[in-house]
């Protein structure tokens, strides 16, 4: 029987783990860690780091492997079924790697980015497997770069009593503002969408790159006036680490 | 000088707390326990014992003071101006409390419920506090009663690439489910709002009260079916405790 768990790690800094987190990590038998390959935001050495601090003390340490990521089918013109297929790669990759190094079952944990249910497609990859395999899941919730956007900048996500809509880059892009809705978070967006808002005199921008990482970056103000300086600085700082992460806050101005 | 730190706790689970909150709870001089009266969701008895957990080992533990938090005056008709006297209200007891445990000012923590920056007043008490005293701000970010929701049911937040709306139960019923979003979280809640739904057959929900905590109970289905279910639940699990928290998570079928 297989025991799978999807452990939040919160966004790049290792003191964002839970308790729950760390004792979650020394319970398992197999830790996969997902490779990339070079030049992507590799972050299979920050997993390596953070096991290696966590798992310092324990009896009986899991094993850590690291397996290579499918890389999605450019040949495939329709997204859904790209990121399909793509999600039945993976947990092919998932399947034989747990049945090399844990034959007989057991306990395998994954270190999912900030928290498993935002963004993120390892549940959905776990549920592919739970259909062919017997298994259960859990999950342990971690720090998302929402909190870690507005901790960094120490302002409120929503107005009082007011909503809040979570959403990216590409729908902004294409949809424009959502109705009825004066505060967006905006993530996965690699294109600063912001640029494509026609009233940004009447917006408030919080933007955060590696946020909660020791290279953080935090610019704030109102769109019109910052705009620019956030375009040149994530150019360069991509530039620099040939990678990056971004998410911000928009509030319309009422 | 005043040094102020919001520590994000999560939601009840003590191992919710972070390396980084437990941290900060130990550097803290001053740590500050609203006291709401009994009857009430009184979590200082809860905030107290994650205190003793975690001070437990340190050598020079902050002093921990509980303070009777003020309440709303319902004589107040509009609920702005009333929300902003009792911040105010708020704001004048820490600072009074502040003087008599810390007169030559330090390090004061608040153990904030799930996140600082999620429909929570710290912050906006704290932006008073500073307008009138010089202080610094910290804030460290929690788990949200949001991840303490998808992890207990094991979901997702979103459809791939698709957006999400936090948003209050007065805000669903008086404005029904908002333009161009098929995935909302419902927080602040004391109504099931749910209720108010036209075709709550196309509806599924996840729903659960004390997220995260030892009572934790987790209901889901589509709402037609698990609707009533739900409201007595709620209602008798309300009476056994004498207060109930709780979120729920509505995507409609498309
Ligand atoms: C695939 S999603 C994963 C989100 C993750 N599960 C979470 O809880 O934050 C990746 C997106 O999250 C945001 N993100 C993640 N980590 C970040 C960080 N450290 N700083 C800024 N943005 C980050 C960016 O918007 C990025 O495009
Ligand atoms: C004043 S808000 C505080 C939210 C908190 N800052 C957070 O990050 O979750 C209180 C609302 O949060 C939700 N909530 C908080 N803790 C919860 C729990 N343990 N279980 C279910 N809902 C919870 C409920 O919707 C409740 O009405």
């Amino acid at each position: 029987m297989l025991h799978l768990s999807l452990i939040g790690i919160g966004t790049g800094n290792p003191k964002h783990l839970t308790l729950q987190a760390v004792e979650a990590l020394g319970a398992q038998d197999l830790i996969l860690i997902p490779n990339k390959g070079a030049g992507k935001d590799d972050l299979a050495g920050l997993r390596q780091a953070i096991c290696a601090e966590v798992l310092a003390g324990v009896a009986q340490p899991p094993k850590i492997v690291e397996f290579d990521l499918p890389v999605r089918d450019p040949a495939t013109a329709d997204y859904r079924q790209r990121v399909d297929d793509w999600h039945d790669a993976i947990a092919e990759v998932w399947q034989a790697t747990m049945a090399a190094h844990l034959p007989k079952g057991g306990r395998v944990g994954f270190l999912v980015w900030g928290d498993p249910s935002l963004y993120d497609s390892t549940m959905r990859i776990a549920e592919r497997l739970r259909a062919r395999v017997g298994m259960q899941m859990q999950v342990i919730p971690g720090i998302t770069s929402i909190q870690a956007l507005t901790a960094a900048h120490g302002v409120p996500l929503n107005g009082i009593g007011a909503p809040v809509q979570i959403t990216t880059g590409r729908r902004l892009r294409d949809h424009g503002w959502p109705e009825g809705c004066d505060t967006l978070v905006i993530m996965l967006d690699g294109d600063c969408s912001f640029q494509s808002l026609e009233v940004p005199e009447e917006v408030m921008i919080h933007w955060s790159a590696y946020a909660g990482m020791e290279n953080e970056i935090n610019i704030a103000g109102r769109l019109s006036e910052v705009q620019a300086e956030i375009l040149a600085t994530r150019a360069s700082a991509r530039a620099d680490h040939g990678w990056i992460m971004d998410i911000y806050l928009l509030q319309r101005l009422t």
